[in-house]
């Protein structure tokens, strides 16, 4: 099965995707939405989420810097998106970190229809039970092990579940597909992941299938992820870090299907 | 009229500029406010907000990510500037967006005695009645339309408003200026609105008048734009977000003079 | 006497590192901990941040952006961590600006053991009773008017305290260092001293001696200013910035042995 890509929708679209997001990677959200031709706006106090998220085309939630006040807000913000059908993204930073994490996201899993979640393997594999928890950064969960529950975690909350890793696995629950470009170097600047589930908000709010969404998201931060290594010296994380922004300005339908590794297979 | 740039006083002065804003663009705001020779400090706990701005030279709000509690330490930081005629500049980020930022502006305009307020023609548009509201990046407003209301509401408010745009348009209700310098790709990443904001922070924290400290600053953020454009192929906003902070630190009187497309009509 | 630089052990031994820390220059202490090996999380909630100590390898507490929520949070982590034997680092950044900042500082002194404390002059001359207090960057202080102040106030601490400045301080109250490394262009970007903090936490959780861990990030920081100072242009800080997080991932023990100009006094 080959994927008909649909990134330049969002240069065309412009949705509007409202971010309650970390303050860790929070610019870096902004610019990729910026970069990738959509408009970010971060709005956070519970007097506003509602009328805010009631006139965006997407909302990503992300739990990086957690507070009881955010909490509220997520949930307020979320209500009003599936009331109103404006998709959502969750990315679960390092849910297995702390029980107040943990928690919280079963709480949101439980009050909230989410249109796709991403994480590392590490945090996928605590939603599915598995706790680990170191950071939020544990690259040694092997995603293999626990696949067949990240397929039925996915059914079961009629869900999209994204896994960003050295081989990237994304599933609905039936269909499922595997991505293997990307390089380390984007485990050395922090954000990355969060981007990521940036990149699926724009691409939902521009009206893109959130399977497709997912696939998109993931393979367009692994082939700039490549290409700017392309363009520095081993390890220099700075430059690289500035070359990932011009790539996301770059990117465009053409080469994704030119370069991208992705193997999918239909339920 | 020509208009004598004293944009080396920053550098000469090195004003203390305090800052209460948004958790997006803080950075950013705090590296231009150095780069331009001043000193940022950042604080927003009430019960530090007077004592802040006490000892500085100008006080910046602005309401990007807004709370219930920054509208506290906003207000009680702007009462204190206001009593130590400290200037203050209002960016008002979004404010079409919600009723809550709407709410917070006007009670922040009754409260508070502004020396400069800017935003793009989207927000300026709304303090002036005509409400829109699609995020905090709205493009489509013609500033043309509502010029004489700008102007009335400078007059009314006894400040300078400043509007950011293909063609920037600052008034003090009186005087009139032009500026027809920038480019779009400032548009692509976040925080430039901010940063000019900031720049009038600087200029006022300097000692340089109203007027002038909005139009330099909207001209150097235009100037320094063109310039990091001509270092970048087409979309690079990676590297021309970085080229932008080379060029602020570079900017001085001369290049203001000779290259400055500012148009000025007196009252 | 010489130094035996250890900073290999922070990517050999990959420790968590805790922040609680500002929203200015948060984004590049997640990078700079990412970049030297160590792994960084950020988290505040007071819900949260025992439990997420109790598994890192050293806490970081800066007071960049302080609130009373905050302060409780940076209490409770540290006890945490002294009951852990997890060490600590503290930032007093901008102590002597407000007495909120001060009587907070003085607050965490009373209950909290710290491992390290680092500062620029101005702030660490507050902590020895000198208040000053211009903002954030305060650079006029003289440090060697109150040297032996910083020796006593370290022996009755019982802590290392580091100055950052054009010539270092580094002292455990007996040993004393100095390091004539580093650029001015250091002081023209935010973050350096905050990251040069975040650096002390990372020495510090890959088990370097407190003393050595001071030594060993103050003169990292000088010496990969000076390394980006000589790829750039003068004044260049936007290109100066994204070339300290190159210089950041590639240092190490070597660099620091041939480039390093530190002067050990022992006790």
């Amino acid at each position: 099965m080959t994927i008909a890509f649909k990134w330049e929708k969002i240069r065309e679209e412009q949705p509007l995707i409202h971010h309650i997001t970390n303050y860790v990677t929070v610019t870096d959200c902004a610019n990729i939405t910026l970069a990738c031709g959509a408009s970010p706006v971060m709005a956070h106090a519970p007097e506003e989420v509602s009328e805010m998220v009631a006139h965006s085309q997407a909302l990503v939630l992300n739990i990086g810097t957690l507070s009881q006040s955010l909490i509220e807000s997520m949930i307020r913000a979320a209500k009003t998106a599936n009331q109103k059908q404006v998709p959502i993204v969750l990315d679960p930073v390092g849910v297995g970190a702390t029980t107040f994490r943990l928690q919280t996201v079963q709480e949101l899993l439980r009050q909230v229809q989410f249109t796709v979640i991403r994480g590392n393997a590490s945090e996928i594999a605590t939603l599915c039970g598995f706790r680990e928890g170191k950071g939020v950064d544990a690259i040694d969960t092997e995603l293999k092990q626990f696949i067949p529950q990240v397929r039925k975690l996915a059914k079961q909350l009629q869900t999209v579940i994204a896994v960003s890793g050295e081989v990237d696995y994304i599933t609905d629950g039936t269909q499922e597909a595997q991505i293997t470009n990307g390089t380390e170097l984007l485990t050395k600047v922090t954000g990355t992941g969060c981007m990521t589930t940036a990149l699926i908000g724009c691409c939902l709010g521009a009206g893109i299938p959130p399977f497709t969404s997912a696939i998109t998201s993931l393979l367009v931060m692994g082939l700039v992820g490549e290409w700017a290594e392309g363009l520095v010296e081993a390890d220099n994380v700075g430059s690289f870090r500035t070359y990932l922004f011009d790539g996301f300005a770059k990117m465009n339908n053409q080469w994704l299907q030119k370069k991208g590794k992705v193997y999918v297979t239909a339920g």
